[in-house]
């Protein structure tokens, strides 16, 4: 973990999602690692903190959420555009080298046996909540976030800081076919 | 409906959401008609399409949605900010005029008995796929996307266009506490 990787309060956590990211999925089982990227992730509650994320039943991440019962869901940066990309169109099954020829390095975070991507502004480390209808009707997981954590110069202090950070920090939103639109300008409304 | 909402092909509508852009839900039902904001929104599938969307107990929206089983999802823009956040902070149990008081005139759409919000970028018409368990315990609801339209000066051709449009015109990603992010610059991952 480097020195700017900072824990998020649990109250705080669904704020690492609410502009509605793309994310990077990964999970560990039996020796094997894996991070996918999922479009389809979207926070569910507050207290304590949830999420559901789309796991198609194709994706080798899947049975290693089903195995373990745990997950990471991480938020990757413009900087990490290409490396997002190819973990969402690269499977382990057909390349083993998948994570190394994708660039992606991954570190650990005490107490939690999860492998979790570096560079990224932020991490949710969650637990499966076991819902086997959504899993096997809709591909649909509920994870509890159990621990979460930002990079210092992307998120601080319960707020992103996009407005100040370099624009390489800025969040990913997929769209189709390799194209993402970057998080763009704060915009703030008055209460009335 | 004015001469610039032009329908969408379903198997392209989860692109209208695949940003992760906060929406306006709006149900009708029993001669009453709400809309409201969500952050938590998410597509699902694409074939048939369908999306989630979180709707709280205290919302007024919600018993017109489990009253009616349809509702609409549709994409606010950067110029509906003030409209986003005033139609997530009243309630029509406190406000009779609330939708007037926030600004809101709605629209139909032949076949669809759905109140559609004015000036949005898109919109979604969707059937409620009744989930009991998931509406009581998650306040999660899964609709399945039987319409879908967009303003063909944000969306055509199965592609947004913020790159070229107005910056009026961008979608609208909430925080917290009355901040939004606009969505920013297309970035787009080269095929190795």
């Amino acid at each position: 973990m480097t020195s700017n990787v900072a824990p998020v309060p649990l109250e705080k956590a669904t704020r690492l999602l609410n502009h509605g990211p793309t994310v990077l999925v990964s999970a560990r089982h039996a020796g094997e690692d894996n991070v996918m990227a999922a479009a389809w992730a979207c926070a569910l509650d507050y207290t304590p903190p949830k999420l559901t994320v789309v796991l198609d039943k194709m994706t080798r991440t899947r049975p290693l959420v089903e195995g373990s019962g745990i997950f990471a869901i991480q938020v990757p940066t413009a900087a990490q555009m290409q490396l997002t990309f190819d973990v969402g169109h690269r499977s382990l099954h057909d390349d083993a080298d998948k994570l190394a020829n994708c660039g992606v390095k991954l570190f650990g975070i005490d107490g939690h046996d999860l492998p979790f991507v570096s560079g990224c502004s932020a991490w949710l480390a969650c637990k499966l909540i076991p819902e086997k209808h959504n899993q096997q009707i809709y591909d649909l997981f509920i994870g509890e976030i159990v621990g979460a954590w930002a990079d210092t110069r992307a998120f601080e202090n319960g707020h992103w800081k996009f407005e100040t950070a370099d624009p390489a920090w800025r969040s990913l939103h997929y769209v189709a076919g390799g194209q993402f639109y970057a998080t763009g300008e704060s915009l703030v409304a008055p209460s009335k």
